[in-house]
């Protein structure tokens, strides 16, 4: 367990919506709910000083520390979440929450239906990006934070960024959506489709009915397969795996792993069952799918017209061919035609999207200052 | 029935290999060996007007015209080859013949094992690009060929030409790599990879064994549905579908079709499953995974050594991720360096790695003037 991270961290669990469901987007509703949360660092008097960070598709609350020092591996964005890094938590309460529609604690499909007692299956309805967020309003609420001093996110997270932006400004003191999209595009759709597809295609999914039963594995692998290529760049495949065979010398000739990267994508597609329902995966990657901030707008700066007042700091990555800099750009005219304060970086990466994860030192640099500019004016 | 098309064509056969078998790059032999072929226009006194055409991943020996006036559509290249087209049928003679381990009439693992009397299933030798080739080669010695005018072909069809021109490059007169690379690269393995697992998950596909019963189509159909949207560019994504709702005026908020994409894939994933099969497609990627010029050598223009004098028209497409422009630019230094003649163009288009079926305007004039140049200097 290295020095600098947050050390020993707790999830905590938070239900609201019992007596009145939470209304969906759909027009559905769904209570209760619960939001599995973890907190890190202290809020202080003035509960002036909290940040919301937001997770991706594949991620949950624990963004930073280890839940016993024996852990393999600390939270999914310990690099820039602890003690003197980018979201310091000598100085900010970051709080980092579930989406509901997962399955790391929040409510999700294989939640128990309270109307069965057994998991919802496909009973769960569809939700959106905008019914993750009205969820995580709940949570500010209950913690008793009336401003975020900032909410960021990557990739799913700067799109909840955006809703946040979008719909409780008041709540906001910045917002920090990174390597996102105010719209998600038809080749996003396809490659989301292409994984629900993996998972229908698996017999052992039954209609989303499994829980008693063999999962959908192989099936979930497949998508969790084709979404890691689109997280990679043809750089940082060449870089790390290049046409490396794995364990032989010389071609099989045969359908084993010839190559190394063969043999990442199938052992992460693997261990990615391990930890992730694929009933999530299709409630998640329909969210996202359906996210348009324009909806029901004539045009996109209008989502930013009551958010206008609150400095953004937006960035992208060069070679993340998944969020492509020109959704940012497009993103930051609407931001910038809608008055709001923005400042944009397109950040040199060979990392493809996985770079809002790894170009820790760039970032540190740019969320400090970003940070400190807010604390400032805010205080 | 479109006029300026080379009209009905018959697919013809021709088999080898039958005493002696045929040597794979593996080690393995193979034989009898059938090639499914198809041939356009006449061949002239001094067989000095035949033009080979290498097909693609998917594609067969049909590459133009009709087989009955009723066909929904022409051959794969159709708008390419034909009378005053590209490859101008009134003046050459175009051969086209499905690649060894394909599944439309060469042979490949669903032709029957003569061993057992069965489909070879998995008991069919892996092969290589440069099995494919060496094929093909027996067609045109049988053909009475001794040097084709030109070899060309796009994408897969693009390393066969490569092949040619490094193994056979007596027997060629020029070559036209399209869309194409000298050596598959890791993000190109591991969209093969993804393929391959999403028909192994397929229980159906039991372990290559299911030509007597129940054929492993959901898993065919999403490792189709993966490599289309490889085939495809944002741009034309953004064209051709956008946000558009396939049926509905508004979210479904359920798993059925939202998206005009969804369908678009759904429908061709399906319709793949009509028409090929699930082993060729194991062993076709396999194939072009396995492909890599530079092995065996300790730079890639050494592969060019004994064909620097050939012609070559090396053409890539700007929006062309799968393959894109760099690759060809590789291949043009290497060829350079080798001391060849190349042309070589990157094509302004949208239409990502399909723009080699697509561009034909651009390739119809480019096409044109290469092959007079090598026909008046061959004549």
């Amino acid at each position: 367990m290295p020095g600098n991270s947050v050390g020993i961290v707790q999830r905590q669990y938070f239900t609201f919506a019992e007596e009145t469901p939470m209304r969906l987007d759909s027009g559905e509703s769904l209570g209760p709910l619960t939001l599995a949360y973890e907190t890190y660092g202290q809020l202080n008097a003035d509960s002036s000083n909290a940040i919301l960070i937001c997770h991706a598709l594949s991620g949950d609350s624990h963004v930073a520390g280890y839940y016993t020092p024996e852990d393999a591996a600390p939270g999914w964005w310990d690099e820039c979440v602890g003690p003197g890094k980018a979201f310091d938590t000598n100085k900010y309460f970051v709080i980092c929450s579930n989406v509901i529609g997962g399955c790391q604690g929040s409510t999700g499909p294989s939640s128990i239906y309270p109307a069965t007692g057994k998991p919802y299956g496909l009973s769960f309805p569809v939700i959106t990006i905008g019914d993750m967020v009205r969820a995580q309003r709940h949570l500010i609420d209950y913690l008793g934070i009336e401003k975020l001093l900032t909410v960021a996110g990557g990739s799913m997270g700067g799109m909840q960024v955006l809703e946040w932006a979008a719909h409780y400004p008041e709540r906001l003191q910045s917002a920090i959506p990174i390597a996102t999209t105010a719209r998600h595009s038809p080749m996003l759709i396809a490659f989301g489709e292409v994984g629900r597809q993996a998972i229908y295609a698996d017999p052992n999914w039954n209609q989303g009915d499994y829980y008693e039963g063999a999962h959908p594995d192989a099936g979930l692998a497949v998508a969790r397969m084709v979404g890691h290529i689109t997280y990679l760049s043809e750089d940082s495949m060449h870089q790390k795996f290049g046409r490396r065979l794995q364990t032989r010398e010389h071609f099989g000739y045969d359908f084993e792993t010839d190559f190394a990267i063969e043999s990442y994508l199938r052992h992460n597609g693997q261990r990615f069952t391990e930890r992730f329902d694929a009933n999530s995966f299709l409630y998640v990657t329909k969210a996202l799918d359906y996210f348009d901030l324009e909806n029901g707008y004539h045009k996109l700066s209008q989502a930013f017209d009551n958010s206008a007042n609150l400095p953004y700091l937006v960035l992208s990555f060069t070679s993340d061919w998944l969020y492509p800099a020109y959704h940012a750009k497009e993103l930051v005219s609407a931001l910038t035609a809608a008055g709001a304060d923005v400042t944009y970086l397109n950040i040199e990466s060979t990392w493809g999207h996985d770079a809002f994860l790894l170009e820790v030192e760039t970032m540190t640099k740019l969320l400090g200052q970003f940070l400190s500019r807010i604390d400032r004016h805010f205080h």
